[in-house]
């Protein structure tokens, strides 16, 4: 069976339990290679430190010598030029060029209609409110991966353009590529996704080096305000441990999708939305909840038969193996307490009437109603962000939006009444405070 | 002098100069006190990880023997009984009962004016949105301190509870205190505003031990969702260290008020502003701009007058001699100027025309605008947030809002021909990205 079935109280001691990232068991494999990259064992936690302190203290210089060392790359300079950027916007097919500007559209329509409400009060004698600024400086981090995610990049840089950033620049590991006849520093279609968005700038930096790079800024990178997107363990732990320093969107880690069924959903298109899921990294969990006992055959028989014909094989069937199951549940009220109780990254609704249903999402990053609103359109082209909360953080935390982008800035202009009446009552409660020259500010003012 | 005067060129090198707290010196009384306490020399970030890690491996076992070896207490049971909050809220004075009653009232009522706008738009083919949720549980750390802060519990708890949180839990260290004719296991005033605001417990539990029983739970103390509220350099890095598992509404680091004042200004208000901010903590930075010497001579003198008669006069030495200081600016265009550099927690605009300045703040926790609006009244009663975003964070980070307590879900309701129509893109980027299942997932869909 390619997909393990669980029964609902197995799946919440397993499948559904939550062990944040940082606190998963580290693979030999990778404790080795740090062992020999450092000379000395250490944790990943330890090793990023030591690279952030590093590139801390002497910038490009330490950067050339990580991107070397880690990257195997030995670059003339970080930044991309623009001709280059440009030259790729070009050099891709036709197809590939439409589909990212048409994708890039819909992302900013999307966005640009996040309402950003600045608000004034004077009901309470004077005037009280918030009001929004952007953020100055971003950084985007692209992972280069074992594919290149242009897509990423138009998700996390155009909430921020929309938003009003200043200068949004992007680092990207350097990933030399041979393609449409040319050599890139990084594959073009990630390039032209940088141009399309409205990027200030690209640089080749990856890793923990180039989250430091953005936090404490070096001679060729300007430092940030706040870093956003994924990235692998060792970025996840940089921007874990500059945060404070500059701010951060959240700690990603693999990806995850619960797809809720009944028994009208279309077994085929269910198993191709598992096997897309599975293709991303052999911890990514695809979960499939269903009271339907004829539909968890049809999809396991079309796993059966899809699988065979995809390309990453090797990865599907490690998460397959791993993280990933099927629940069948009492009914569909029991497959959302599941899912709320899981608080998935993505929760696809394919049931026969998924709106019925939404009112019952208390935690998910995204939803998707029905099953022709199929997990793939929001990763690429539907125009919500695919930049989403993983590893249960959807309970607390949500997408990138256009407000990741923006700070709010309190406002206080009492009026000199309000301000005197208030004054005695500010004084007593500095007083019960044992804060004395609180009480002793607010007195002055006191009639 | 008590407030030493600084060119603008000299006071970016230094007076505001940010260096984050986790990257501050820390004084070796402190880690002398940590090596009695753990048998060897440890940093407090090693301190607070070997706390975290005991509470969440031994719950409310290493609970207690955390409170008893650093708190000096031994607790009966971390929960005060719902009786003692209620007596708590009938001991206090009525004049101190009538002065959080009114501060609650008008935070509530500034919270409650805040726009939390779910939306859905239909001009993408089908429907595309953000939905507002409350998140379920919720932790306020409130400091004991040198001085209980009642006010704190009312800015944390208020705005949770107007974003319809469904369960407030506040913490806060034990302290034992004789007042009102009782004995109280914290100062009553603290538990009177925790019952005002509408928390629904409070446990007696202080410092990183706090943190991590909110971030993993124990046998007593529910897990929240997230972790919000100020607190000393142990309590900030525990919260840095469980964020991921738990939200964490920011750093909080010493706080500090900067003043732009003109000729205008009254300098005994100004002088006891200055007064109240520096008598926080010895790393409390009190600060003026002024392009007026007549101001800053007149300021200086009401300083050396008011000084003798406050209470605190140690620590307000000790912070005037440290962050604090006065700049020359050349005019009030180079104030704003620095002011933003600086990214204040407060900003007080003390000059003639302060709203004519407001288009000019970029960064900052809350604007004051005129002498009437101080900062005294922002801290407890005006209505707007007191927690607010210090070390800088004010370039990427706000005070708190209802918005912290609430998350945005995603939602992807594309009709199916739309969803069709985009299946052909939307294959062709998972092609450019080598994601070949994610395009056979759209393949399956596309005419």
């Amino acid at each position: 069976m390619l997909l393990r079935r669980y029964t609902p109280a197995e799946a919440q001691d397993t499948l559904l339990r939550r062990v944040p990232i940082h606190e998963r068991p580290v693979p030999q494999s990778l404790l080795d290679a740090l062992a020999r990259t450092f000379g000395e064992p250490l944790t990943p936690d330890q090793a990023v430190a030591r690279i952030v302190a590093d590139v801390r203290a002497r910038g490009d210089a330490a950067l050339h010598a990580w991107t070397e060392r880690l990257d195997g790359v030995r670059l003339a300079q970080f930044r991309v030029p623009e001709a280059q950027i440009e030259a790729a916007a070009q050099a891709l097919p036709r197809a590939v060029r439409d589909a990212l500007a048409l994708a890039a559209s819909r992302i900013r329509a999307f966005h640009q209609r996040q309402p950003v409400t600045s608000w004034l009060t004077q009901d309470l004698g004077g005037t009280l409110g918030l009001l929004a600024r952007p953020l100055v400086r971003v950084g985007v981090y692209a992972p280069g991966g074992s594919a290149p995610l242009p897509s990423t990049v138009l998700m996390a840089v155009i909430p921020a353009r929309v938003a009003g950033v200043e200068q949004v620049v992007v680092v990207t590991p350097p990933r030399p590529v041979e393609v449409y006849g040319a050599s890139w520093p990084a594959h073009p279609a990630l390039l032209a996704a940088a141009h399309l968005a409205g990027a200030h700038a690209v640089y080749l930096a990856g890793g923990a080096q180039a989250i430091a790079a953005l936090a404490y800024g070096t001679e060729s990178i300007p430092q940030v305000d706040k870093i956003v997107g994924p990235g692998n363990l060792f970025v996840t732990l940089a921007k874990k441990q500059v945060y404070g320093v500059v701010g951060i969107d959240g700690l990603a880690g693999p990806t995850e999708t619960l797809i809720i069924a009944d028994a009208t959903a279309n077994p085929a298109w269910v198993a191709a939305d598992l096997l897309a899921q599975a293709e991303h990294d052999p911890l990514a969990a695809a979960i499939l909840l269903t009271p339907s006992d004829a539909l968890l055959d049809a999809v396991e028989a079309a796993l059966q038969e899809q699988l065979p014909r995809r390309a990453r094989q090797e990865v599907i069937r490690a998460a397959l193996a791993g993280r990933s199951g099927a629940v069948r549940t009492r009914d569909l009220v029991q497959a959302l307490e599941l899912a709320n109780a899981y608080a998935p990254e993505h929760l696809a609704l394919a049931v026969a009437d998924p709106w019925r249903w939404l009112p019952h999402v208390r935690h998910a990053g995204c939803v998707f109603l029905g099953e022709h609103s199929y997990e793939v359109l929001g990763d690429y082209i539907a125009g919500t962000n695919h930049v989403l909360p993983t590893d249960g953080s959807a309970r607390y935390a949500s997408g990138l939006t256009v407000l990741d982008f923006v700070k709010w800035v309190g406002v206080v202009a009492l009026d000199p009444d309000t301000a005197q009446a208030l004054s005695g009552p500010a004084a007593t409660l500095a007083e019960a405070e044992a804060l004395d020259a609180h009480a002793a500010a607010a007195r002055w003012r006191a009639p």
